[in-house]
């Protein structure tokens, strides 16, 4: 599924996005500061000079890679953000962030993961800004630190639980189960409304 | 704390244990995969010979950095399967653990975080199997599938809310906000006896 962690689907950047498809596979498997743009080269089949006519560096890559996750995430969090009462807040940004999660499973233990990918990111990126909106979106069902401790169990919790290691189940159940998961580590209840899916 | 991490204070150890210690911080920084022997030699300021008299490759580090922890999580682990009810074992298991992940901050960063060390602990040791029974351990609290997922978001939100990233808190607020999020999660009431400290 290129689209899921690109969404670039033209015949010009097919083997930009062969090389981001190939990328998430070494990160995963070796993390990231494990994965050399020599590998990602011999994976594909071409030389290291294919690759440099792309992405000059490892973290180019890195960026492309997770460039429409965070598009992504970023919209999750500003509609989050428009909600009326703090429960409902976190109830979309819990769903969103799962949804997001599951659907990009693979890339999601990367970041989740490697120490190197999340400071690079929040240092090149936005990143600190989105994930401190998302913690406090979180973190506001609860008063007191108890409430930051909550949000960071919960984003760990999803994003490592959706990693494709831990546990073979399909899309769909996965994504039932960790919400209703991170709903009761909050102390959030289900919604009435627009929910025909659970209990 | 060089005991935190090895329980090794001999002097005839010391310096072992310097690379250990110095080991855990540039794993913490720049992951497994992304950390040589070369850099930690550098960073203890001796040859990298010096650093082969103690571990001939970089996995026989990791293996010296995690045995202590290993160790402490199979008593855990052990002690959990002898209680006498699921929700016992279940609470026996969430409290050691989470005393445990929090006891060691940083080395549970690096080994909940990085895909290569998980990888290398299942094939070198009998950890493959310790997760799977800290795993049922938790899971037993609720049938089928849903208790499979809400024992893995446990384990990855204990392990990565305690990574030193995430949460600024002294360890032992720090601890029993993860306790009862945990509790919460897995669905678990805080057992009356032997427990003056919550509520």
């Amino acid at each position: 599924m290129a689209t899921d962690t690109a969404g670039r689907t033209a015949g010009t950047t097919d083997s930009r996005q062969r090389f981001i498809d190939v990328a998430v596979r070494l990160f995963t498997q070796h993390s990231f500061a494990g994965t050399s743009l020599q590998m990602i080269a011999d994976e594909v089949g071409v030389t290291k000079a294919a690759v440099y006519h792309h992405f000059r560096t490892r973290e180019d890559l890195l960026a492309a890679v997770i460039e429409p996750l965070l598009a992504q995430l970023r919209t999750i969090v500003e509609e989050a953000e428009a909600q009326r009462s703090t429960s409902a807040r976190a109830e979309h940004l819990l769903t969103g962030f799962t949804r997001l999660a599951v659907r990009n499973r693979e890339l999601m233990s990367v970041l989740a993961a490697d120490p190197g990918t999340i400071d690079l990111l929040r240092s090149q990126h936005d990143v600190g800004s989105l994930i401190d909106r998302q913690v406090k979106l979180l973190a506001d069902v609860t008063p007191g630190t108890a409430g930051m401790v909550n949000a960071a169990v919960v984003m760990a919790g999803i994003a490592g639980a959706a990693g494709p290691k831990l546990i073979d189940l399909d899309e769909e159940e996965l994504t039932e189960h960790l919400i209703q998961a991170g709903r009761r580590t909050l102390g959030l209840r289900a919604p009435r409304r627009s929910s025909s899916e659970g209990r």
